[in-house]
């Protein structure tokens, strides 16, 4: 996939709620630089605290990309939406969108693109083919949060660790593998929508060799638990061959996302099976800590559940949001 | 997909070699009831010992589809092929190719398809969306093959129970998830070619819920320990929540098959992985057999593999093609 350019402009159309415009939300918190401001329709229930500004003014104030980072209703793209996206075509912006409809499958903005020389991602779809994963060893150095289920905090935790290391003057670059990753970092590919003979060998597109001081920090997706989507798992561990692992969990979720007969592993338990399925490709690869989501218990809750959890596994035990990720940095360093 | 239907004509074209009519011969050979004669061009190098038939005298015959289970060469159908394709749907049969280039993105076949009221399959391509995996409890019962590696045998070990299980009377369906499987049960899914988040609910598709006497033999596809396509291995294993295992391996393989810097792990270790991913799903699953294929050794050697893997593993030890499969649906019969 081409690098989407920013600045941004976050459109959120007529977002019903705040949490439909979750994955803008996203790109605000994580690339405040590249956001210009957001766009709204009347009766857009969301706000992301940005400032209003009309396609035309986002234009003359330089944004280069229109990003379509909210859930649209019913799976078809209001006309409301076309008139103004065509506008911005027209003006001199990118399209980027992280719908399941495909906007490049709309005639009307394909023709305005075409016409205007500009770009539409659809960032849900892969843009290209993949290579089967060749398994063969590459130099620089991998991180690949993992989780005990879904949408547990995996892709917080990797951009949290990113900044933490820039910060430090690490050199690092966050890999997305999602959609809302795919805003962030500007690049990357939905890894679940990948061919499934092509997990691992994308995977190894997306963080390939490096210099010997360089981090890939490889966003993770799904569980190996979650057995509705643990080939995609598995086949990004394997394609990864991650050199440190993170794992991430959240407390106090009563059963596998979606899977209500399926209890949540205990932390412990999933590490090893992690592990175990990781030293396949990386027989040097270890965990450097775990992530918690603690939004969910009370401080109490938390901070016994931690200091369970650092004596269970001797690792480093942080919420991100709350703690930051140092210590999960330092253990990283200390090899 | 809709049922491939037989009796069959097999389409060998100009094969450069009898290898790339491999597909074609796996059908010949595990439903030699439904194929009337094999097709074959000037230069063709390829012979299934079918009688040779026209297009013509196939349409005679009652053949109703065609079966494209062939190389072809350099990505592309040759115009003299396309000729007699377009015969066939003329005389009102069907084809179904297993090549990776699409038949029905074909102008010339397609049209004619469409004239004539015929169908064209395009068995690497899934035709169809899968749901995402529920993970449900399903009754029925299924036996899934899994191996060390990728190409042992499983599709062969699969048919050859079924074959074994049905001359006893027993109720049960081979489960197709591969181009060959396709063609041999008429219906089925590349599962390889799926969404990756759909690999499980795929299966769960092909193999749903049955009366309770029933089993559904599925084909296995690729290994855990095949880090380029384990993500493929993972989702099937999750999605037949099968209730017994085949373990197939090849004797005397150098290294994982296209990975020259992996070994083959042992089996004993294999299975060991294996049933703990499989135990996420269904907590009584348990192997019922191995399958060896032994033609790369002597006969000596063999037996010996064959003994040191009984007495590891507690387990019947065959080489289907030479031993049949017996043992392993005795012991599957025993509970």
């Amino acid at each position: 996939m081409a690098t989407i350019q920013h600045p941004y402009l976050l459109f959120l159309g007529d977002a019903p709620d705040q949490l439909a415009a979750k994955t803008a939300n996203g790109v605000k918190v994580w690339r405040p630089e590249w956001c210009i401001g957001q766009f709204r329709l009347p009766g857009c229930k969301a706000d992301l605290g940005l400032p209003d500004v009309s396609i035309e003014e986002a234009a003359a104030q330089g944004a280069k990309t229109v990003i379509l980072g909210v859930a649209n209703r019913g799976g078809f793209i209001p006309e409301s939406w076309i008139v103004e996206l065509v506008k911005a075509l027209g003006l001199g912006m990118d399209i980027a969108s992280g719908l399941h409809t495909k906007i490049t499958a709309i005639p009307s903005l394909k023709d305005a693109a075409e016409r205007n020389g500009r770009k539409l991602f659809d960032v849900r779809h892969p843009s290209r083919d993949y290579p089967v994963a060749s398994g063969k060893p590459r130099p620089g150095k991998r991180l690949l949060t993992v989780g005990t289920d879904v949408s547990v905090g995996k892709m917080f935790t990797t951009l949290a660790i990113e900044k933490e290391m820039r910060a430090r003057g690490l050199n690092a670059d966050f890999r997305a593998t999602g959609q809302t990753g795919i805003f962030i970092a500007g690049e990357g590919a939905s890894i679940d929508a990948v061919i499934a003979d092509f997990i691992s060998g994308c995977v190894e597109t997306l963080a390939p060799a490096n210099s010997e001081d360089h981090w890939d920090l490889i966003e993770g997706q799904g569980s190996l638990y979650n057995v509705s989507y643990s080939g995609v798992t598995l086949g990004l561990i394997h394609g990864a061959q991650a050199d440190a692992l993170v794992m991430c969990h959240e407390i106090g979720r009563p059963h596998m996302r979606g899977l209500p007969d399926y209890p949540v592993p205990e932390i412990p338990t999933a590490m090893d099976t992690i592990l175990h399925m990781a030293k396949m490709v990386n027989e040097d690869v270890k965990f450097v800590g775990v992530s918690l989501n603690t939004s969910n218990v009370s401080a109490d809750e938390a901070a016994a559940f931690k200091a369970k959890t650092a004596e269970q596994t001797g690792l480093p035990v942080v919420d991100p949001l709350k703690d930051g990720v140092a210590p999960i940095v330092d253990r990283l360093l200390a090899g």
